[in-house]
């Protein structure tokens, strides 16, 4: 029996977007259902009830959610194809380990860029840099965090490659500039051009509209 | 050339305790040391510059951060002995979700009733019973989480099993009652009741004093 797998996503969210890179990465065949988080679907919330988000992958009926834990699921399912996490124990722990930081640590600095203003936003900034070199110190000898293909913390931090911009296009924050971070800059680079990666951005034009509007929403509801 | 362990936890840290026991349950030999988070260690420093906290592991030289990755790192670094996590992918995604759901739903739930007063301690409250039905649901058919003998998720939620009933004697909510959480009620007695599980448990009334002080100078400082 052919395998069925089904992902639910959004055309934005950076977390689902882990999940395309590592289907398409692995070469497995999967639908794709775009869900509409104003209006969620009874699918979306039969399969994720207990957080109600994306992504969720769906293989042959059997729903996972969490997108770290989707691409350890995926990884050791499909064990044939490019391997996402390395064989050694204390590199995949390292993996897991700044994946999990750039989740939480990096991805709320970021979030204090965007909704932030004067005092708070210039702090997130600094929490920011500060994160960024501890990624930074990660690339040393690499081309990418997995090595010379990309893997895990890749797919994991991959959201930096456009999103970064994006922010930076709303705030005015540069954050990654090539002379402060050299290999991220370049990963940055490198990372975009992998094919799979690229092909599956979402429109930036988009991306910049959406964060706009969420920022200003937020400050309008906060004044 | 013999493994050289190293574990830095609190006498009181729960998610140190989960490296304690997975560690015994291997069979792994191990120092401990025992460090005052008031005044940490330039080891620990050393070993967790990032997050600058406990548990860390250090095996060979090399430490190892977040107690979820540690689990992960000691179950697939000695293979022999225990597996705490299973061999199916799709029990293995389910053991991380639900050790993830814990640590940030029910942890924080659990937070929310120590430190909190009036509503927001009775909303916690009732964010708690949920996601105690959620794992409710998950011991059907088992003894423990893991099936007949204890795994990654009941290493993940081992917290439970003691600390929910100091919670219940610092702030007179009774959370997990025989008659409304049948299997967790069981569970909480078999977990308590294996020697490697009990005989690692900090003294009662010291985690009474610590987390009454904790509530008191908490609320002290709101008001």
């Amino acid at each position: 029996m052919a395998d069925e797998v089904k992902l639910f996503r959004t055309w934005s969210s950076p977390f689902a977007l882990r999940i395309v890179w590592a289907l398409k990465l692995k070469g497995i065949e999967f639908e794709t259902i775009f869900e509409d988080l104003a209006n969620k679907s009874s699918l979306l919330l039969q399969n994720n009830p207990v957080h109600k988000k994306v992504p969720v992958l769906v293989h042959n009926g059997k729903s996972v959610c969490e997108s770290f834990v989707i691409l350890e699921y995926i990884d050791e399912t499909w064990t044939n194809g490019l391997p996402l996490l390395p064989k050694d124990p204390y590199e995949r722990a390292e993996a897991r380990f700044w994946a999990k930081f750039s989740d939480e640590k990096l991805w709320l600095s970021a979030r204090g860029i965007l909704f932030g203003v004067e005092t708070e936003q210039a702090e997130a900034r600094l929490q920011a840099i500060q994160n960024l070199q501890y990624l930074e110190e990660q690339l040393k000898g690499r081309k990418f965090f997995a090595g010379e293909t990309i893997g895990f913390l890749d797919l994991a931090v991959g959201w930096m490659a456009n999103l970064l911009s994006v922010l930076e296009e709303i705030t005015g924050y540069v954050l990654i500039e090539e002379v402060k971070f050299p290999l991220l800059w370049k990963w940055m680079q490198d990372f975009s051009d992998v094919p799979v990666i690229n092909e599956s951005w979402p429109s930036r034009d988009k991306l910049v509209i959406k964060f706009q509007t969420m920022r200003d929403s937020y400050l309008a509801g906060k004044i």
